[in-house]
């Protein structure tokens, strides 16, 4: 896993050595985040029985951008918006993917995340590690309309996939209506319509069943 | 498979019913797309053993449109480049992957991929369902700087993958160094710079014995 390596293949074969250190490095960087796919989350797909990875993750999000944009309650830069969900998820090649409803995990994932930036952002040229780790920084602080927007479309789509799947990850022990309404909240922060959206899916999740109800109390680290 | 099942159900689940029409219509384009995932193509990964879906690829080569978009020789709007990648395979939901190399396929490969477009896009709002259409025709025609910068970067990925793999999918019967070359001349109709390191990753292919010299014909159909 040390630099060395990956810049020294492409998967298992030695790359072409009369190249210009500049496109080297974009493709050995490109042929690293290949690992993106391997990277499995939790939810569940709709269309197969088996979870989700990474990869897949940031291709539908993308594909939402471009067809909910309109939603968004502020004006957004649709192509960077783009970006950033394309982008977001990278360091989990290094630093795995945490489970949103697992406090734990969650303590050092900052931390985790910005080793791991450091580290797969360093394979691109200076002027691109910069763009990109610029993107990712700006996807995590949410202080742009753009990167609430991102973030709400990663929040929309696992919950739809939940959903679809008569509740999905939902039924994890120590999961309960509150934990899901309060991580999703950040979807409303981007888009009032697709926050109320949001809210009729867990309404009738909870209604169905799917959804454990605990009273009110946060039910997850405390 | 018809519009009503696909518009009655998120998944396994009714949605919600209370939900403007629009809104509606574009959650069960989002959710149908979930099915992208589990077309599987002939290439493997890079990072493990087994083939990519489409899914995943398209979200890889809209990240190497991101890296790559400097080497257009004609200036590319990123933007929409990256709306083109997000989109050009969607029909294979319905139309499944047709190989490169395989020219019995590639017969009626149009007409099945008309017919996909059609029933997939008609989901969508009638105003975003031209809008897809069009960036899919796009796609096809290859007669705009985009379209032909995207078309590279679909060529240029599987290229990659193939060789990280000693040569993967070039494996097949029936498929020589020509073909390869012939396929992926459409790369440098975009990028000379990128065209010329296709042929070195070629000629390194065939240097070390993973790609069949056959003399010069083209070597499938003939």
């Amino acid at each position: 896993m040390t630099s060395t390596t990956r810049r020294d293949l492409i998967g298992r074969a030695e790359p072409p050595r009369d190249v210009p250190e500049r496109l080297a490095s974009q493709i050995a960087f490109i042929a690293e985040v290949d690992r993106l796919k391997t990277v499995v989350r939790r939810s569940p797909l709709l269309a197969a029985d088996r979870r989700e990875n990474d990869a897949e993750h940031s291709w539908h999000l993308a594909l939402m951008v471009t067809v909910l944009a309109e939603y968004a309650d502020e004006p957004i830069d649709v192509a960077r918006t783009l970006r950033l969900v394309l982008v977001h998820d990278l360091v989990e090649i290094y630093a795995g993917d945490t489970f949103l409803y697992d406090e734990a995990a969650s303590a050092d994932q900052a931390e985790r995340e910005e080793a791991a930036a450091d580290e797969l952002f360093a394979l691109l040229p200076p002027d691109q590690a910069g763009a990109f780790r610029a993107l990712w920084d700006e996807f995590e602080a949410r202080a742009t309309p753009e990167a609430r927007f991102a973030k709400a479309m990663d929040r929309l789509q696992p919950l739809l996939l939940n959903f679809g799947n008569e509740g999905g990850t939902w039924h994890t022990p120590g999961v309960t209506e509150a934990d899901v309404r309060r991580r999703k909240s950040v979807i409303g922060d981007a888009s009032a319509e697709l926050g109320a959206y949001a809210s009729k899916l867990i309404d009738l999740g909870a209604q169905r069943g799917w959804l454990r109800r605990d009273g009110g109390g946060d039910g997850v680290g405390s």
